[in-house]
């Protein structure tokens, strides 16, 4: 059963000597540089009751290209109201923190900044029921929370990746996991559905929605080309690559995901296609536990509960180059700052040339023979 | 720079307080059970100077089928002479190596046994010489070690998995790096050859031999249905992708790689591979530094020199359910003895159903379309 470990690297900073530490640490691939932080967002975050850390990337000098620094930042969270208080009013104290932690974002300089997965809501697919909480659903275009981000977007010059719950009523009011990408300008740039959708344990969320139907698009932003992979879209190996494809650079991962479901695998999965895909890639899950008032069940055998599960947080950000910085913490709120050199990408890629040594032609056949419904394994038997 | 901690594990258990090993070793992952192995090993293994080390992964028990139970066996090893030694001394030390190594693998009730990347020879790739390197080559079908492998084999009641440089003569003496993989019955079933071959540092491979051929055979053998994804395909999920497609259920990756450049990412991908997959994967890294005569460079602006760095061993076995088996030690030969319930996998493809959710129709017409010369990546600006 998961335990309430605050965070695996302060137990192994508390406990190895130090003349192990950094060999551990190398092994883990945990030593990223220290980022400075403003005094002043450290404190504010500590009044505000959220972690602040702050790490970087390097790159190495070149010739022609400058380098292309860009801080990004990665927020987890609570939902700070009971599951039943009003929906409006639930969005709003979402809303409120969210603020509070996104000006703190803005003193730390991030030009990126991503919320967790449907960051208006409860997670609440668990319990299958529709009211209230397709009630959370609003306009990827125009709804009040991408108008609340496009605000925050505005005042502090920052690229604002806010994934929702999208209702799409040109399309007979369907509902979708979205990511809605607003520019530092402003402007909606469009918007990334969620392509992959787990039916697995308290993840019903077939139930509500389905497959993505945008693609694997990639916004050029001015401070880089970016993407966004939702949640369940971490474990298709495929679904990283199609969007390093379009070229991007970095690929958020908002996420809402349980420590005695995808524990062991939270550490290697983002981190295992920011080295195939030779780009950062950013998973962040939200955090704490969410009661229903409504028992269900959980297709274990178990009795009927009222929360799916402690959401162990824990958000980082995987380089190109393997190395990784520490997660945030598995029990509160949090802001992760990372400064990355993008110019990494295209060394990293440089060095090892995947997108070279891939052979994709072969597996776009391969592929194609492999879908159909009478394929005909390549089995080799005595 | 890469240190000499022995492993990871036995630096945690030194130093980390009972209260938290635990939990700290469920968040890495490493809490597989310890299993038993017989007296009269563990006092040869000490004896012959080689670590061994058993663990034992299990499934949950179904009703109509029987548990299938089978126990692998990966082999690390250094090379025991050196590198300026008559190759057939060489070979023959190798030989007398293993077979000391596999008998004690017998001992255990291994019954699949799989042993390192080009495991006749010294990764003398580094030098871009041909002789005497290319003289280590053999016929897969009936060289001298598959001749000795498959005694191993009959005599043990063993699958034996062997990588080797590959002389293929009925393609014009052409060289491949391939896995021959010999029944249980002594009959070599077929071989598998490399997919993806590194351009970097001092993996100079492309200077020897060429993409394989062989495309991502499956082998169906008594104890189960296995394939081998060697070395540099570790980094290519389509790769792991086509033999899980084609059906593995343990996919080995014997390797040789060394601690400054892979490092940070050999605990990632091959487990990765065992989550996106739903099988077990087996990577193998020799073990050592190996001198050549004649200095070479590593094109890195560095002094010409004699080695091309430690291979740190640290060969492990992945679950598919994102747990994993301690690493065997970063400096020693070894031999991990793992148990596993291969029930196990389709437990958890029913549970996660990644080749369900997958969406391998769209990711066919996508990854032909991203092939070709002209393709237009989907980017969205403002």
């Amino acid at each position: 059963m998961a335990g309430f470990l605050e965070s695996l690297e302060s137990c192994l900073e508390r406990h190895i000597p130090c003349e192990d530490l950094a060999e551990v640490k190398r092994v883990l691939s945990r030593g990223e540089a220290k980022l400075d932080l403003p005094a002043l967002a450290l404190s504010a975050a500590q009044k505000r009751d959220f972690e602040l850390q702050g790490y970087g990337f390097e790159a190495a000098p070149e010739q022609l290209r400058r380098p292309r620094i860009v801080r990004v930042g990665l927020v987890q969270n609570k939902i700070p109201l009971p599951t039943d208080t009003p929906v409006a009013v639930q969005v709003a104290a979402l809303h409120r923190r969210i603020e509070e932690i996104v000006e703190v974002a803005a003193i730390c300089g991030v030009n990126i900044v991503c919320f967790q997965e449907a960051w208006t809501m409860p997670f609440a697919f668990c319990t299958r029921e529709k009211l209230p909480w397709t009630e959370f659903a609003e306009s990827a275009e125009d709804g009040p929370t991408t108008k609340f981000c496009q605000e925050l977007a505005k005042k502090y010059n920052m690229v604002v990746v806010s994934p929702i719950l999208e209702r799409d009523e040109i399309h007979g009011g369907t509902l979708w996991n979205a990511a809605v990408v607003i520019s530092n300008s402003g402007a909606v740039l469009g918007k990334s559905r969620k392509n992959h959708i787990p039916r697995i344990g308290d993840f019903n969320e077939s139930t509500y929605y389905m497959e993505g139907n945008t693609g694997h698009p990639v916004f050029q932003t001015q401070f880089g080309t970016i993407a966004v992979n939702i949640c369940y879209g971490r474990h298709h190996p495929l679904n990283w690559l199609m969007f390093s494809m379009n070229g991007a650079e970095i690929i958020f991962n908002p996420s809402a995901t349980i420590g005695t479901l995808s524990e062991s695998l939270w550490p290697i999965e983002a981190r295992n296609a920011a080295i195939a895909n030779h780009c950062f890639t950013c998973p962040i899950n939200r955090v704490g536990t969410e009661y229903y008032k409504n028992a269900f069940t959980s297709g274990d055998g178990g009795k009927a509960h009222h929360d799916l599960g402690h959401f162990y947080g824990s958000s980082y950000v995987a380089a190109p180059d393997g190395s990784r910085t520490p997660g945030l913490s598995r029990t509160q709120d949090g802001l992760l700052v990372v400064e990355m050199d993008l110019n990494l990408c295209r060394q990293v890629s440089d060095k090892w040339n995947f997108k070279m040594t891939g052979r994709y032609e072969m597996y776009a056949e391969k592929l194609t023979e492999a879908v159909q419904p009478y394929f005909i394994p390549s089995v080799i038997k005595e």
